[in-house]
């Protein structure tokens, strides 16, 4: 922590602060400049920096920003890899995650694995417990549909991503399958993280809608701390003032997350736009900027999906954009099976 | 839903939105202006906006937003009260909350719950488990806290609230403490709802940090709908690009929530801006809105405090509160007990 | 400016840093912490911190946030107080400032000058020159308007203010306004602010939709640098997701800017809330955080009114709230003429 | 407009409701549906939906979107596209702007141009006046500037673009700059905007930092409307709450934009991002998205740039991009020059 004095602070308030960082159990250090003095307090015990906003003679003091260590590039140089039937989510890899919004019937599951394994997808996506923004709107198959999904991912040789709401409901997921997803309303859901921390199976953590991504390093950091080491991140568009889309996709987080930490990180452009019309350019945008995966919602039907339809693609608009994203690739210096 | 067609939108591009809309189990209306044609699509079936912003001709789709039942004044024209320990919250009451932001000890916690005594407090606040953003964070004395908690309120005629964070925490909270509170996070946890709304004691559902108004009354229709009726909303501060505070606390949510809901309002000043000396101003202004009671955080040492210190308040600061609020109550209609 | 280095940066890097801060003419302080070497860089050569982040083996870069000096309550202890027709506003005293949101017609404005005068207003708004999302919108009278609004002031014994857009219209202001407004959009036109610097009337700064309290304080630091000393903080509401209001309004910035400025700073509830049924408890609630002064649109006829008819009060709605702001001002030891 | 009434609006409610609409000069269309009864007001006269909010018995009133009419694409269904200096910007082209973030001296802007021209670049960007958050931060040379880097862009065949901050400053724009340019912070300058819908150059309008899209058009419709057909629209990042980056660049504005718009658009990495690191992939996304051009900031020694240096690219960066661009280019049917 770094505390800057005031021009003109009286050697009384800087003695009161360097006296606050000891009773505190840390070490102060001081650097006197031409116009402040500036202070550090260095040391493991944690305090609180707006307690010494609140002394006199202080103008302004930093935090400096809380540690993730696990999910640190520091900590780990190299990229993390995640692997799921055959499908590979970092280093120069992106994987792609394909399927419906939600699992709504045995029809339509199986429908959509069917297109899903034509279209050379490895990993169907497919929501069985719906978090919904009303308590009257579909709330999902629940078991069933995690039975649903499992029975067609099977016959055709795909494995699956749903999205876990609450830790009773791990052990099922265990069950039935291949990489629980934490939703962006759960990210700071922090006792189903530690719990999704001692699970062997790889975990997609959505950012939050209004996380920033020292927040969000910091949730993955709960899953690491515990020892599941198969952690990937999702972008899937913030809450700002902006309206004429859903979310804002912030693709610069890719960069970002890419220098701070060697976690794999992928997109979904569905969530994040929420039109149809907007998620190919915003998957091609999202593989530019070097992102290591895309999970996208397809729907065999989507004018008579339940949930979502409108941000669903056609699987004929999916394998045209599969193709497009295969020339793009090598561009970046990126492959796509 | 109401759907505005483009200045100039041909016959054909009207009678497929009109189709669409019966495919959708719903009754078409149209209305045609001199400039633009509108259709409204009435009908219980759940339809997407979106899925119409994608057909030819189409300039708008508007959403009538998502209807809370319960939480509305429509459903309820008079305000509802919670009362606990003869503390009141609703219609012309200013309830009270105050205490440490968590359980630390023994000591501590008697210390405080002794001077919320003498504060003329009804009801104590502190956390047994806490939502911290880093994993190597004290994350709170669990059980072993309600248990201390409750003792100290025993002695000093109190009763608690406290923070759940998980669904199996329940009957725990239920034993040591007489109102469930929330937090932030949690806010659209919907199974924690669903679960809270069978329970028969107090829930303080504090607002999401990104989370509008309507999504808050949402959330709260969660547990209303279960059953419950005593729930308290609190506005907490909303994350805004905002540095200088923790939070940006709205306070026009109070009027807005007031004509909308039922329910009371009360507001956490210490969260919503993260500094004792904000605390005092904003518990005024809060008054002076109109909110239904305050939460407040005291601390009998806040310098030592384990957590949150620095948005504390010391006793003597929050009895010279105590008196202003008492007087300014009454220029708003208000009582303070 | 504070340079935190990597946990196990070499001292290689560390010596490119120092190397660099000298390169930029400033001189650089270290600082060896248990974890992290600290390093400052002191003096007045202006460098951005971006770049030293793209040093390797850097964590974090700090910026001493950029300095008011002017506008600093270290510069000036003693609250600023402007005083117009004997409406003062800063230190303990509440001005109010009433009046249209635009000039209509000579009917219309000396109607609402008759009412402001025996509603005990020494001070009326109304706009002749209006800033207006689309080109097809009403503009103002502009001149005609000015010349209006001054014949109905002098009648009934007002000060005016109004909306400056522009350098070239400042002498035309000078002749007939007595306080210059900046709107929110302009908060940032530094030109403009110039200017303003160097007229002999007050100026109210309205803050920027997006402005943080920082750069707000920077923009009053341009006009107080060119010689103008009669600054007037307006806070009217930041641009947030919340949608149920027309904007945020941040009354915590009021006791945010007491503490870092002796300027005076004012509260526009009609504009912060965009509706009439809210600019009652939001102007109590203003006063009770500790503002200096209201600026509250009024209406003869709100429901004819050209523009923001919606978000005006009614005259007699605007002398109950005074007599409410009357006895609350006392309880936060505030006096209102 | 669009009233929707509450469940069990009385018929009295709702003739009230039809007479203010006649009051307004609308006519009125009433559609009852089996829950809501909804009610249209169509015509030309202007009115404010938040007074019918304020009528009892209504549950929600919604505004059809102000219209930017010249800026749309159903006044112009062809792509607009900008050509200087052989460069274009719109329908499948991607033009290209670089050049240092200001103009700093003679020596640096001739060896930025010398730069520029060798990197195929036909149009250099570069800063006169600078809008500084700070009165005592650099202002940016002037007219002297602008002499300077046209006598450098006419010795290396280069077009130029640079920002004009002030109405009076235009006519020297006309003589020595080739695009003319407003700053994010002038969006809505809208005395600046009429004057520049009188010029014959094209001009480059940058989005707000807290500016909607319909804003933004809504500001390029001033442009238009008085008769300048040659707008370029620049997305360059938003305000949000996420740090991390200096803003938040929305690349989803882009297809929203080409859908609802004929203008090209543009976008500012450099500014966008802040950090010379991350243009490179958001120029990347940028394109994928489907941009019609980029502005990026180039410096010949970024180290030691008088502003901005940490965001500029080394010449040998740029012309790395350039190639990268040119292999992206026709994955999203485009071409670069």
């Amino acid at each position: 922590m770094i505390i800057i004095m005031r021009h003109g602070a009286s050697k009384e308030q800087i003695r009161k602060v360097l006296d606050f960082i000891k009773l505190k159990n840390r070490q102060p250090h001081m650097s006197k400049g031409e116009t402040h003095t500036v202070i550090g307090a260095v040391g493991e015990a944690c305090i609180d920096p707006r307690e010494f906003e609140l002394l006199e003679g202080v103008k302004e003091v930093i935090k400096v920003s809380s540690s993730y260590k696990l999910a640190s590039r520091v900590f780990q140089q190299e990229d993390s890899v995640v692997e799921v039937n055959g499908e590979k989510f970092g280093a120069n890899n992106i994987g792609l995650i394909a399927g419906p919004c939600t699992i709504e019937s045995e029809e339509q599951i199986f429908a959509c694995a069917k297109e899903m394994s034509e279209s050379n997808v490895k990993i169907i996506r497919g929501g069985a417990f719906k978090p919904r923004t009303s308590p009257y709107s579909f709330q999902g198959l629940g078991l069933e549909g995690l039975k649903l999904i499992r029975a067609a991912a099977d016959k055709y040789n795909l494995a699956i991503t749903s999205e876990v709401m609450e830790i009773s409901q791990i052990p099922m997921f265990l069950d039935y399958v291949d990489i629980l997803q934490v939703g962006a309303r759960n990210m700071q859901n922090f006792n189903l993280l530690k719990e999704l921390s001692k699970i062997n199976k790889p975990v997609i953590l959505k950012r939050g809608l209004s996380a920033t991504i020292n927040e969000w390093l910091m949730a993955a950091e709960y899953i690491l701390a515990g020892g599941n080491r198969q952690v990937i991140l999702c972008e899937r568009g913030i809450r700002t003032f902006e309206v004429a889309t859903r979310n804002t996709l912030d693709l610069c987080a890719i960069p970002v997350i890419k220098k701070l930490s060697h976690l794999p990180i992928i997109v979904d452009p569905s969530h994040g736009t929420g039109l149809r019309d907007k998620v190919v350019p915003m998957s091609l945008a999202s593989t530019a900027a070097g992102c290591d995966g895309l999970i996208i919602e397809v729907h065999n039907n989507p004018e008579c999906a339940l949930c979502d339809g409108a941000q669903s693609l056609y699987p004929e608009q999916f394998r045209q954009l599969y193709k497009q994203l295969k020339q793009l690739a090598p561009v970046v210096n990126k492959t796509i099976r």
